[in-house]
């Protein structure tokens, strides 16, 4: 019997690819989004919805209104301007959200245990490493065994994307059919992808828009 | 030079110790409470806002709606009246809020890396650990280290209290000179202190009720 899952997706690329993957693998897939006051909260919201109904996974919006009150980041409403440019450690530590892959977890593990589901998806893959400590590898295990040793249905956390680039999940989507139109990456959150942010670089790298593959529209 | 902490404060009696006990341990106390929507969130705010007062830490409350929405337990003021009568499993374990000291600590632990404190201080003590999973030292550690990965400031979760039963805990919180009738242990949130529910039983029986020693005024 194939089991069910939930899965954290923000409405970008990585976690859109994650459900594209996830669904014919588990019989039911619940979709756990979180509000927590970003610039492009908008956009990734609703490119989450639309993605949780084409594939048939139940959506939950969670509002985390403290984090634009209580934490510093360029990320968010509350914030300084997103820094242009590709990621550098410099320039884009401006955008970490402090301990944000934590409380999002933590949170899924609490609507898993409250569902009876026992695994919880994250999106989290190699390319994130260097910069945002709480994408790593070593950091996503810790969280399943607390998940699994702090919860009755013994919830586990998996990251199947961790030995992944952006480049590999990009070919992943591909092959599981995702229109990459339905996700949003940018961190400014305006009509159309910047292009110049390092989230958009690294976009455009991933899904080879150098090689004509990538049906996103930019500003620039 | 001494550190800085920052301490899970609910309102009630553990925690209320823990703030006495840490004060003096450590430079500046923060102390975070959350209002989850459970039954007696009014009283022991309240508390919990007096203590920090009391013992010249800064005080942040920060709202989580989702969880009355989202998660079943009859502490919430959307779910099924409160049982009475002593701990048992089948009895409080409808009290259980899904994963809430995952999610509590994970945020507390953002907030430690935005301010950059070190260390987050919950009060889990060794009487919870048979109901609660989230309650058990082993959690309090995989915690620590998901916390410790996840975070550039290198957060760690202790639990001082660990090896403790409430009892000792009382007795910590009178050699520190705390004033119980300033923390909050009914489940029920009503005016004065149920005395029957589960919670107001141990409350006894850990401040010595029979001895005398208990300041509390219970309805019953």
């Amino acid at each position: 019997m194939m089991k069910d899952a939930i899965i954290l997706l923000s409405g970008g690329m990585d976690s859109g690819v994650l459900l594209a993957w996830a669904r014919p693998r588990y019989e039911r897939v619940h979709a756990i989004s979180f509000d927590y006051g970003s610039k492009h909260a908008a956009k990734e919201l609703a490119m989450a919805a639309a993605l949780a109904r084409e594939y048939d996974a139940t959506f939950t919006k969670v509002g985390l209104p403290f984090m634009n009150e209580l934490f510093s980041s360029s990320l968010l409403t509350s914030g300084e301007e997103i820094p242009d440019g590709p990621y550098r450690e410099d320039s884009i530590s401006s955008t970490v959200v402090p301990f944000r892959n934590g409380i999002m977890l933590s949170i899924a593990v609490g609507l898993a245990e409250n569902l009876h589901v026992q695994e919880v998806l994250i999106a989290s893959h190699s390319g994130d490493h260097p910069i945002y400590p709480d994408c790593r590898k070593e950091f996503t295990q810790a969280m399943s065994l607390a998940a699994t040793l702090g919860t009755f249905a013994r919830v586990s956390v998996e990251a199947p994307f961790a030995g992944f680039d952006k480049r590999a999940i990009a070919r992943v989507g591909r092959e599981a059919g995702l229109d990459f139109t339905m996700t949003w990456s940018c961190y400014k959150g305006l009509n159309l992808h910047c292009g110049t942010c390092a989230t958009c670089i690294e976009r455009k790298q991933a899904l080879e828009h150098e090689n004509g593959l990538d049906p996103t529209r930019y500003t620039a």
